[in-house]
């Protein structure tokens, strides 16, 4: 166990997008970017910050284009790499007006899930990825991309990891330079995760791969954990677990990032990130989302001999 | 990786005492009454139900002669291993009066904390328990040792796995039949657990141990899971992750035990525990301590397809 940890691991934070889409309140444009300074103070240099939807959609990110070019414009955006999530050629668009350099793409493993979240289906969602993704790249974009549903499904249930692999592989071949796999409704437990991470390894290679888990029933960093000893150097997090789960109102997030940052360390693990920044930016996170978040370390603080 | 999992886990349920102890209120006799009942129902079949110390030290507490004599009076009684904290021969006087059959004592893996949690050196911690353990095993008792502060210490910083394994080692020389390793202040990552837990399993071996994790920072899950991969078959837990840190007021408690219980079962080990009933055992957890607990399985519930 633990005999060839990564020296390393990158972290792409998600609160800006995953975190304030699944928050109750909506967030002022001034509140975003304070969040994501605090963000970018802490060390992070992958922060995923809105998504090019239709506002009807997602109220919460509306200021998708005001935000983008007010993070643009920021003297971070030249150590910082922001992106933004597209589901097709139009947020493409509206990400390159704003002078956004990364995009993700996103489908789930499952036919309904696919459906239901974005009202095609899993055919006609490669069929436009098949286009999108080397359309950006020729726009000079770095092209990034999420499988949703990869340890369950909340309209199928189980889901078979060579099903949801065999889709993160196609959207590799297509371009992108990740895949993000996730687990939506935050239902994995480590036997499981050991599975499919053998099994994305195997077909994807451990360099393309980055675990997207949902703490919705406290496995997280567990899984986190299974990921990392099996050869897993990404992880997507978000700062004091802000997010949610809306197949289970009122439940926790996405895996704070606070959490994960603090186990990394203490494995001797390096993320480039200032833990003591990090969890003032989770108490940020806390304050502008107006409630209590479920991250640990932003609430405990780090270890003090007294 | 998960190539000898044990087929099967043993909880001690912590929540009537040390989960109750750190929780601000004060619970009536009948809601703890409840809560006990409500774990039972659930098939715990070891439960920790309260502690004989002086009122004055902890008041949430103080009905401890009530409670015991009331849950020995309880059919439950026969199947159910119901046991209490005793610091001292009083304690244990007071609990043989009571009609337990099983007690803990306690003490710490550095100098600093036993001295002042419990106003005694480990020199004379020792030599009280070298002649209570056996007394109480005189009296029919069954007899489990707790060692605080072995991943950390409020007072002293790092602890040593040496000394702490050792302080184990001397309990169970005098008659405990386990001790459980305490990550009391909820400091713990992976590696250093398996540190812990290696050195433990060579000098105590894996069926006298159990581990005691609080999720102070979000790591108690996945610690566990790397103490479940060395061959730790005992753990203890707390519904709703009742509990708290008297060092970093207001952090989490507890591992929670319907969050352990979610994973175990996730990978196909059996614990005796309907986690349906342990669900609502946690909502009666919150109820009766009058607020929002951590765990998060009974606030998410179990997955459901839609």
């Amino acid at each position: 166990m633990f005999s060839a940890l990564p020296d390393s691991v990158s972290i792409c934070e998600v609160s800006p997008r995953d975190g304030l889409q699944n928050q109750p309140v909506i967030v002022s444009l001034d509140k975003k970017l304070e969040l994501i300074d605090a963000l970018v103070a802490s060390g992070l240099r992958r922060i995923e910050a809105t998504s090019f939807v239709s506002p009807k959609w997602i109220p919460q990110l509306a200021d998708a284009d005001a935000l983008a070019k007010a993070l643009m414009a920021r003297a971070a955006s030249k150590t910082v790499q922001f992106s933004a999530l597209c589901p097709n050629e139009q947020g493409v668009e509206r990400a390159s007006r704003a002078g956004v350099t990364e995009i993700a793409v996103f489908m789930s493993a499952t036919e309904s899930h696919t459906q239901k979240n974005t009202n095609r289906s899993t055919a006609e969602a490669f069929a436009i990825f098949a286009e999108l993704v080397p359309a950006a790249m020729k726009r000079g974009m770095r092209v990034r991309a999420y499988v949703s549903t990869v340890w369950g499904c909340p309209y199928e249930g189980e889901v078979k990891p060579a099903v949801a692999i065999a889709i993160a592989k196609q959207l590799i071949d297509y371009g992108c330079y990740q895949v993000s796999l996730g687990d939506t409704i935050g239902v994995g437990t480590p036997k499981q995760t050991k599975e499919i991470v053998e099994r994305a390894i195997g077909e994807i290679g451990a360099e393309k791969l980055a675990l997207h888990l949902h703490d919705t029933r406290g496995t997280a960093l567990a899984n986190a954990l299974v990921g990392l000893e099996l050869g897993v150097r990404g992880f997507d997090a978000s700062v004091g677990g802000m997010g949610g789960c809306p197949y289970a109102p009122g439940a926790a997030g996405n895996l704070a990032t606070e959490d994960l940052v603090y186990m990394l360390h203490g494995m001797g693990i390096s993320t480039g990130i200032d833990l003591e920044k990090l969890i003032v930016a989770g108490r940020v996170a806390s304050r502008v989302v107006e409630s209590a978040l479920p991250g640990k370390v932003h609430q405990a603080g780090l270890p003090r001999v007294m």
